[in-house]
């Protein structure tokens, strides 16, 4: 069997952000499977076929791009950012734990690539600089009530947080609960940070406070980060400020 | 002023995880500032200065590549994996706060790299593909019993736990500390993972067990992921197993 799955991260869209490993992957492969607009942003070769599909056809996308690698083709598996992060690569796995034997013996690999929240904190300074989590806003796959135990449980002992898909069409309302959950953590002057598409044309950025944070102004490619109590913000004449967590946390609770 | 100071993240340390934008940001800066071994791994022009400094000066490294930039050059400070996550950019952004008022108006720019976590997660699988948190277990800017509240939340509530600065020379006894502290919280069971160098030539990567993990295996550069109690293990006929962390958590406590 010669066949491989290849499980590429694509970074944040602009094509700057790509690694030169994720180039090497995506030009070896015969077939391309991925969500349209990933698909859509990745230089191809005339000879190489691409089966876009939609965004909520993560587990259907990875059964189909299995498939065609145990039939010998080398497949590439799309992913914005990090496959590994709220992406492809734990939808792969699942399949391969429940699929067929022949797929737990085909080679696949992973290629890392920059996920959302480093690209949007290096916009702004360093908010992730010191510990912090990662947490979906999506209760599609996890109860609201544990989404909560866990924002409580960050923000009280100091984590920065960085939310992944915060809001939705079917999801209008959960940013706006779990803001107002943190301000009984946070201090109303915590600074907010909402990015998306980094380096790309339609890139936005807005820094705000936990009090002044407006949970209409997300979508569900918005990336947010809310800092620690010991987030600082640098004022800079004739620049945007710098928003950055410090590397010591002596001598605080927490 | 024409002055500027990018902070540049090389990733882990092999070419291929560069990406385009770190790769430009590099070729074009006059002076590069940096950690010895991480210059070392940088392609360089015989017109381009370097200015190598050792692992513990993160302060005076951040001061002096500032203070060449408002002097009119092109400064680039070289940081491994991604400036924002325990490296240079957050030192960087300390330094201004408290620096000379021309440090506040300088062109200063982050360019993002892939972070050790993401580069060792892709190796085994989809270990942080569920909610994480990103620890440094250094006590040298922190007390000791924040970590211990930070490990004890993070594991109460399901977080897979990164862990960066697991040991050191100074810090020999805090990974053991760590694990045991754990171990309370934690199934037996739970994969652990140490990764180091991952794209070099000294590459390591281990998976071990909660129970087995031998704090004795890690170094500086060691990144350790501890799953969660969900963190699953895919055994495959003549292939390492997969490791992986489901989507879903429906159902469970925490």
């Amino acid at each position: 069997m010669t066949g491989r799955l290849a499980v590429i991260g694509i970074g944040p869209g602009d094509h700057r952000y790509l690694t030169t490993e994720a180039e090497e992957a995506l030009a070896a492969a015969d077939a391309l499977y991925g969500y349209g607009p990933y698909l859509a942003r990745v230089p191809l070769r005339p000879s190489q076929a691409i089966h876009p599909s939609h965004n909520r056809e993560e587990s259907a996308r990875a059964r189909a791009a299995l498939q065609h690698a145990v039939e010998g083709a080398s497949v590439a598996l799309v992913s914005g950012g990090d496959p590994g992060v709220f992406a492809m690569a734990a939808a792969v796995c699942e399949e391969i734990e429940v699929g067929p034997e022949a797929w737990r013996s085909l080679d696949v690999s992973m290629v890392p690539g920059l996920t959302a929240m480093l690209a949007v904190a290096a916009r702004v300074g360093a908010p992730l600089g010191h510990d912090f989590c990662a947490l979906s806003l999506s209760d599609n796959l996890k109860p609201w009530g544990l989404i909560e135990r866990r924002l409580d449980a960050a923000a009280s002992v100091g984590f920065v947080i960085a939310l992944y898909n915060p809001i939705s069409r079917a999801r209008p309302t959960q940013l706006g609960i779990a803001l107002e959950r943190l301000r009984r953590h946070l201090p109303a002057s915590t600074p907010v940070v909402f990015g998306r598409a980094i380096g790309r044309p339609d890139e936005r950025v807005n820094v705000m406070t936990l009090e002044t944070a407006d949970p209409t102004a997300a979508d569900m490619a918005t990336l947010i980060i809310i800092g620690s109590p010991r987030t600082r913000v640098i004022a800079r004449p004739g620049r945007l400020p710098l928003i950055y967590t410090p590397r010591a946390a002596q001598g605080i609770s927490p």
